[in-house]
């Protein structure tokens, strides 16, 4: 059975105009691989409502899972939930159980749950709840969109919360060669190994150091053994030392 | 007149697969930025010949620029110049002017153009070389797509050559407003200074530090004089010093 596929939804105007540089690509890239869940596409798009609503549902019809961070905090600028109801045709308002999770957290660090921090408790109709154990605000499971939130260490911490309730399939593994030679010496074998292993996947990326040129091929597929010898095999025709 | 619009395209399997982390978007952002012209989507897909040409139409379509990073090396998995082809109906076949600027850059190296190499010289019928100063290679320029490498290096330079061909339009500006508070406490504010200010955004961004909450808020537009009074209001109206 092939894996689960998934997208990725940035949503965020200070990564497009590149005040900030995103880091939560990166890592959950790096979760899903591990999970056996295949990332196929991401998207970066602004606070713009009708762009979230195109964006959600365009990726939501394609992949079985799609992945948001970013705008479900307090502010006027934070409008991610509501696009999620219109892309889901969804009520949006303020819901008990999450108001009752500020109310506690609030309540316990002496500060104002106020109009503006119980927008946080706006939760589409139907949604799961994603558990924040970072600053408490939760994310949702709408569907097979999960919303989570910009900041690292709270998307981070609600990734860990939503992926063990998901079936993941076979985790990709990767192998790397590195050699002090360019992609184009190595671009014709490398082509004949990968026709010959159809199942598997080949990436050659060239590198510089000390005005050298190299490259790491990286091979990827889901059986360990298999790619051991398919390593070994590429340094014996490239002639490259230590595997 | 509006700033002029752009899309970027990333390629490539091991930015979806968590091995590599991109530094393009956000070197990208930067300069569009200063250039006066709107990133408006970012679009990481894989290196796969159907999603590259969907993509890159889909993106054509709606921006004034598309800047795409990724897949043009010597190796079986650079696809995108045929990919390009494809998209634009265009022929792509081994131009002698970038074969000729890679046949003097091998002979100077002691290298030898070989076939794969000289993949790096497939060029679509119609587009425009983008200089490569770092590893000689090119990139071009087909319609309104802008088609570049993808080590951060030769991204950077070749960003370099292409930027100042275009037109852009008013740099945007930002100023950035520090407090140690959390969101919750300056949203009712924030958002009445941007219905009273539609020209400007206001965007706020929540941080720790040393487990104390605290909240940039970031105020962008083109008029530098109008950015000063308005931050200046609104660290008199949160009660902020040090603007």
């Amino acid at each position: 059975m092939p894996n689960p596929t998934a997208a990725m939804l940035v949503i965020g105007d200070e990564i497009l105009s590149g005040r900030t540089r995103d880091a939560n690509m990166y890592h959950l890239a790096g979760e899903l691989t591990k999970a056996g869940i295949d990332l196929e596409e991401v998207r970066v798009v602004s606070d713009d409502q009708d762009r979230i609503v195109a964006a959600v549902r365009a990726l939501s019809d394609t992949y079985d899972h799609v992945f948001t961070s970013g705008g479900i905090g307090p502010t006027h600028d934070d409008i991610t939930a509501d696009a999620i109801g219109i892309a889901f045709d969804a009520k949006v308002d303020v819901r008990e159980d999450a108001r009752s999770l500020l109310a506690a957290h609030y309540a316990q660090t002496g500060r104002e749950l106020n109009e503006a921090r119980l927008r946080m408790a706006r939760i589409p109709d139907g949604a799961t709840l994603i558990n924040n154990p970072v600053s408490v605000a939760p994310g949702f499971s709408l569907g097979n969109v999960h919303v989570m939130a910009g900041v690292p260490s709270v998307f981070t911490a609600m990734v860990a919360s939503v992926l063990p309730t998901m079936t993941g399939g076979q985790p990709l593994l990767s192998r790397t060669l590195q050699m002090m030679r360019g992609e184009g010496d190595l671009a014709a074998p490398l082509a004949a190994m990968a026709e010959a292993h159809p199942d598997l996947s080949f990436g050659s990326y060239p590198f510089q150091k000390d005005g050298v040129y190299g490259s790491n091929i990286v091979v990827r597929g889901t059986d360990d053994a298999q790619l051991t010898k398919v390593i070994a095999e590429l340094a014996k025709i490239l002639d490259v030392e230590g595997v």
